[in-house]
């Protein structure tokens, strides 16, 4: 008898649980399964934050795939998905290599959405792997070193502005306010020479967080010489710098550095597929089945599941990624093993904690508002069980954060 | 009776040696000494193509200036010297304010000379001082985490071009030649997509070296991926690149990264005081003074000392400024004293050690040839010899290079 195919696409934070899961649950006659991945590394979207600002090194932001993974249960390919074919159940891959599935996971991960505003792809970085943050940390780097080179510098050269103060921008925009003093002393400027810019369109930073928390981030980050340019809307992003515009009224604000960390929608491959879509995150099941494509199941940025109580998605984020993939593997291991009785997925929401450097930070954890160190000290022990249910005690000892006090 | 002024320009090494000397030599009761420099410290000159690699952070290569001088005998003004008015016995700088002098020491060190070059000025990295090393290993670093960024590269993204193979050149070739296979670990990058050229005019590498010690290096070069291309004019930098001319053969090699290295000229500021001049470089007499210059000694590289032996100026190295210092400061002590016997300047080479990298070198020393880990331990030497000549022991334990195999 044939054994079933089973193809995980993407090692992020579902497609790894998602495998590791698998790989427990199905024996080498069972199924085959296969992982493809763009890179041969896993890496922490949620501590990009910190590579982006150059406050942590991208090693200690990625593993390899294989040390996660059971080699002899898995086979692993490094190798970028192009198009996936779901009448023909294959996936095509860069090099035009085809890949049957009986059974898919499409865990492609988010991309950065522009919200088709002009020049931001063009003229803005984003934070969206380790490339793009690595390269934000060089950028910085380079532009700090630049500085005392010349004579005349072009204006908002030392401006650095942040495109939204959501989860990500905040925790971002927190990181570069603890490092510019540190680039400063590095490449002899004066502190007061830079500008540190966060632009959110919504009507308050972090929407959505408590306001007292959110009061308490706001501050802090002022403190630390964080501009807030709230209910300001990015128009265009330009080589110079970006325009905004607030009650009507337009301005330039000239900067070298535009992070733009405002919005993400799921992978471009999902367009592809023709499964029903929004921003390319698709409705999933209860049984996190995509509508209409045999055998397809769909977790992570690219799934959306909606909350019965709000009514509203979830917000796409690694702790739900994180809870789909074991669901994802059981239903799949049902289905092989010719079961119909398939899990459904709620997600089991601790709570949130968003960072505001290393030594502080706020969230709401079981309910209860948390801030300053013991919410940085949550915020830790959040990241090291992520890395703890990814690779166990060994990944955890490695690359964990203890940095607590 | 009004104390003599002694003002000192510059904080190099033929600088600071003559300051050293002059705080030993002068009391607080004798002479008002004044030394002033555009930066607060003092750099090694002879590190920075380590710090340009990457392969040498700065702060090891720079000493605050106050940690080497006698505050209580030493006024040190942090200001940039804009003009001299030799007339009026005046020293003009950045903020207008004037300094009178009655003996003055020019030590205002180098820069780069572009021999006219087309588009070097703009588009070339030079390694000149901490601000512009630390510039270069920015932008290596910078285009290495790029790379992986971008769908289309452009041509030559990956090509480091060093112009020269002198001294600086090479001993810059092969920091980078080092550090390259480093970066393309760090960055994700297969090693051979980066090219690593060197280009010379004269017919030899090394032109002046000993035969056998210049195929040695060569040798060991090319074995770390290093192209040569000798006998080959530099005839125009570009955003894109060089244009290259050999028997009469044009040819355009891309490239996002040319670093200079080939040509350096005494300050600016000479030119400016109308004392004669050749490139900057002021051939001064036995006793250092200026020509037609009242109280005016010149050491370093604004200097030229003509060696009696071949008739041919001595080359400006840090070796040469640093013994020119003491006699610099012991004249001037002379002269205070009421005397006239001032001492004669005779260099006393020891010799010459040019690095590959940090484990391999080739050199002459009292005589005698030397290369790989016997050259290298010896540069290493020579270092931490300067670093106790400035600074006594406490300096080269802070700073030295005790890495020896």
């Amino acid at each position: 008898m044939k054994k079933p195919k089973v193809v995980v696409l993407g090692a992020g934070y579902g497609g790894i649980m998602t495998t590791i899961h698998l790989q427990k649950q199905l024996g080498v006659n069972e199924a085959e399964i296969t992982l493809i991945n763009k890179n041969d590394y896993h890496y922490e979207t949620t501590w990009l934050h910190e590579v982006s600002a150059g406050t942590l090194h991208h090693d200690r932001a990625r593993v390899s795939v294989t040390d996660l993974i059971n080699k002899n249960k898995v086979t692993f390919m490094k190798n970028t998905v192009t198009d996936i074919n779901i009448e023909q159940k294959k996936v095509i891959l860069k090099n035009n290599q085809e890949i049957e599935y009986d059974y898919l996971v499409i865990a492609l991960g988010y991309e950065s959405e522009t919200f088709g505003i002009k020049g931001l792809k063009e003229h803005a970085f984003s934070i969206s792997n380790i490339n793009t943050a690595r390269q934000i940390r060089e950028h910085l780097d380079y532009t700090f070193a630049t500085y005392n080179n010349l004579e005349e510098r072009p204006e908002g050269m030392m401006t650095i502005i942040v495109g939204g103060a959501g989860f990500t921008g905040i925790e971002f925009v927190a990181e570069i306010a603890n490092r510019v003093p540190k680039l400063c002393k590095e490449f002899d400027i004066p502190r007061d020479t830079v500008r540190i810019i966060c632009v959110e369109a919504a009507p308050t930073a972090l929407p959505g967080f408590d306001p007292q928390l959110i009061e308490y981030a706001v501050t802090q980050l002022e403190r630390k010489g964080v501009e807030f340019k709230i209910g300001t809307m990015i128009k265009e992003c330009t080589p110079e710098g970006i325009i905004v515009s607030k009650d009507d009224q337009t301005e330039e604000i000239k900067s070298q550095t535009v992070v733009w960390a405002a919005g993400v929608r799921g992978s471009h491959i999902i367009e592809k597929t023709g499964i029903e879509n929004n921003r390319c995150r698709v409705k999933v099941g209860p049984d996190l089945r995509a509508p209409g494509a045999e055998g397809v199941f769909i977790v992570g940025d690219c799934s959306l599941v909606i909350n019965d109580e709000t009514d509203k998605p979830y917000p796409p984020t690694a702790q739900v990624a994180m809870q789909q993939g074991p669901v994802a593997a059981k239903n799949i291991t049902t289905l092989i093993k010719g079961g119909t009785d398939l899990q459904t997925f709620k997600p089991d929401l601790k709570g949130t904690v968003c960072s505001l450097g290393h030594d502080d930070a706020i969230g709401v954890v079981f309910g209860r508002k948390l801030f300053g160190t013991s919410a940085s000290a949550m915020k830790k022990v959040v990241d090291n069980r992520a890395l703890f249910l990814e690779g166990g005690p060994g990944l955890l000892l490695k690359k964990g954060k203890f940095n607590f006090f």
